[in-house]
């Protein structure tokens, strides 16, 4: 009955570290305690640190094929760069779905939220494709597929300039229609895949967008995704489109709750924050991709303080250029010290760890099922070596796993109770032959120039009152 | 004659990349060119990018005995942690300076600036055990003996509330007697061991010691460091010490120059910032450090657009806390995208390269023989490996080391034309026996309270006007 005995790890309790056994049977955890009999397959968990897995609470993983490509652009000039290069393959889009998955997990993420890009015309396969990689590798996945029924260059403010935009070309209805078609194909919550109702974001969605999404959400059980007020540009579009603030029109629309999350959050008031507590929604926090687009710094400790539950995510690695959530948890930490002159709001890495489990668990409407070391909850766990150079010396071992620069330090991962991550590596796909893959797909890479900026460019520049 | 020929290895060029081979001989670059012939060592730089090594152009090494275990405070409190638990003992000083010295090369760092704790009575010991480090992994160090002579608490500002100080252990002469003897006894460039004039900072530090280091600087031809307003209180000290800026007092002592660098460099006006133009000073940001203590943000850009040099540090480890340099140099170069809107004004990868490079070795006044790829200069060069899974797929090779969050990509170094590094592992010195021997030497690890930190946390709240 017992799968694995875990023997012998450290787990943080409320006074320090405790050195228990655990039990894992089936899909979860059955016991904790101390010299529990060795059943099942045992684990050495001697001078290692058990912790619940992280969520990547945000991310587009077939971005991968153009990290690091893309000069220092803010995000509407970025964004032209990026839909020049995005991958036409379902092929590809499955290969870096399995680069994201292995980046997240050996970096002590066991669920991760794909916000998925689609191939126009290829929608399902593209759906099917990360289903595929995902469901290989054994993550947890929750895949929001990235619906929109507004062209691109309605996202940049008008500013009073007569903006003409093409219409885009998919109407709301088939993109419901195709959304409700992807919910009856791969949400699968037994397996570990989930589907999301993740309208892009309010710069490029109607209004009717967003309600098909709520009602398909409430009909299917499923929660609610999108990117809100990541940049300047945006909160002016709010303005300019609604005349009011994004968060109090998509509060208006029904689409906040305790089952939605909300990828960055940026340019908030403190009125926007009160309607997050009060609808219970968790921000989804990036902080790498904000600083690398110069978004801003989201005000993450004013959430807190307001009760507003805060995951972190890699986003996409276009925009931060790597799946590394223990390098998102530890800047999405530190940052906002610089915000706030008293030291005593500022996160601690206990905090930190908790945010990235339970936090990441609550914003998917999994906080009963993941997010902390509990008897009953899902077999989603995290064994980290300890005796690693860049976890050494012997400290604070929570302290130095969000604040160093951790370098294969996972030992083991479990999702589901299944054992994905043995000795550091994983093993259920072949990661030396995606390597292969990756190098070999991408034999065509270097500079190209993105049509699309040259479009968007001067106008950018104008609206936002920038030097020509 | 020749030692090395780096055969196929991939350049930065003005107009992208370049197909090269290189010829390593004694301790510098002989030849660059394409199809030379394979002399001495080959070694197959092909789907391999070449760069100049990058300075680490601060730390503190012994500080990787607490990395992780300091809770999120600001400086003045932090290092009242800090102080209470500094190892007193020189085989631990060598052994995390071995740390320092791994870890750094292991991210791209062929130089390191070690701004040195010294253990009080064993000063010289503690010199020695770091050059021992040092010399035997065979990276070159700029060693900066931590040198003061006001004791720790004259650090926070008075704000009118008539402090009393204990006078500083040691006396200014004999603090800069000290340092005469460490020049005499360790300055040695040809083996790759330079000391520097160091003193802590104008928080801790008399006009006379100032002066003293200004003069030994001269007369051995060594150059000067020093932290610098890395606080919002040390402004405010300044302010209540000098009546003027800190930056201003340091020019008119002198202490400022071409051969002097400058860590931190936070809270500076644009006057102040004129002045470090003027006379050629050096900035070192440490973005990490800044923001784990909430120091702020270094005003980078500004610097740069001043004509002010500027290069990367990872500060010390229980400050950061890691000594990760590309993980130093990505988040310094892209926090600044949040503090001006117009992005052609962002750091570029290829700019952060050569602030990492030839920055440094400027601030070190060592332009002539470090920092770029150039027939006559030093042989201290970095070869990534650009098959390793987070350097690929393949784009833009630069993009990615700086944007990405690259593991294991250091496949080969030289320092001096000496190879430090081979197949990604440092083959000077025995990395495993250094990992049990720092796992052993902290298995008293866990939380202290610090008894300077009460003695000091009421009046910091105080005077920097926090709530009680």
């Amino acid at each position: 009955m017992v799968s694995f005995t875990i023997r012998n790890a450290l787990i943080p309790v409320e006074s320090g570290y405790q050195t228990v056994d655990v039990h894992l049977a089936g899909d979860g955890i059955s016991a904790i305690g101390s010299s529990l009999e060795p059943l099942g397959e045992v684990v050495d968990g001697t001078n290692k640190l058990l912790l619940p897995g992280f969520v990547n609470a945000h991310t587009h993983s077939s971005e991968m094929w153009q990290r690091g490509r893309i000069p220092p652009f803010p995000l509407e000039l970025w964004i032209a760069e990026l839909y020049d290069g995005t991958p036409l393959d379902p092929e590809k889009i499955y290969l870096s779905a399995l680069g994201t998955a292995v980046e997240t997990l050996l970096s002590g993420g066991t669920s991760v939220v794909d916000h998925l890009v689609l191939i126009p015309g290829q929608e399902l396969e593209t759906i099917a494709a990360v289903v595929k990689a995902y469901q290989e590798v054994g993550i947890r996945a929750f895949i929001g597929p990235l619906i929109q029924d507004q062209s691109l260059t309605t996202s940049i403010p008008d500013g009073n300039t007569q903006q003409q935009h093409e219409p885009y070309y998919r109407n709301t209805a088939d993109t419901l229609s195709l959304l409700k078609t992807a919910i009856a194909k791969f949400h699968n919550p037994e397996a570990g895949i989930h589907i999301l109702a993740a309208p892009t974001g309010m710069q490029l969605c109607s209004d009717a967008l967003f309600e098909g999404c709520v009602e398909l959400s409430q009909q299917a059980q499923i929660c609610c995704h999108t990117h809100l007020l990541e940049t300047k540009a945006q909160q002016q579009l709010a303005t300019e489109k609604y005349g009011c603030s994004a968060v109090e029109h998509l509060k208006h629309l029904g689409f906040l709750g305790p089952r939605t999350s909300l990828a960055h959050c940026v340019w908030l008031s403190d009125r926007d924050i009160e309607i997050l507590a009060q609808t219970q929604s968790t921000v989804v926090h990036n902080p790498l991709s904000n600083l690398r687009l110069g978004s801003g710094i989201a005000p993450i400790l004013k959430y807190r303080q307001a009760g507003v539950n805060v995951a972190f995510g890699c986003d996409g690695s276009a925009s931060n250029d790597s799946q590394d959530l223990l390098e998102a948890i530890k800047i999405g930490s530190i940052l906002h010290n610089i915000t706030d002159f008293d030291y005593r709001h500022w996160i601690t890495p206990r905090q930190a760890v908790e945010m990235a489990a339970l936090g990441g668990a609550k914003g998917l409407n999994q906080q009963d099922r993941l997010g902390s070391l509990t008897v009953g909850k899902q077999a989603d766990l995290v064994l980290y070596d300890l005796t690693q150079l860049s976890l050494l010396p012997q400290t604070d071992p929570i302290g130095l796993l969000i604040l160093g620069r951790p370098v294969q330090v996972v030992h083991s991962a479990w999702v589901r109770g299944k054992r994905l991550v043995a000795a550091g590596k994983v093993t259920t796909i072949d990661v030396e032959a995606l390597r292969q893959q990756l190098f070999e797909g991408s034999k065509d890479g270097g500079d190209r120039t993105s049509a699309m900026l040259a479009q968007v460019e001067t106008h950018y520049r104008t609206v936002m009152g920038l030097n020509p």
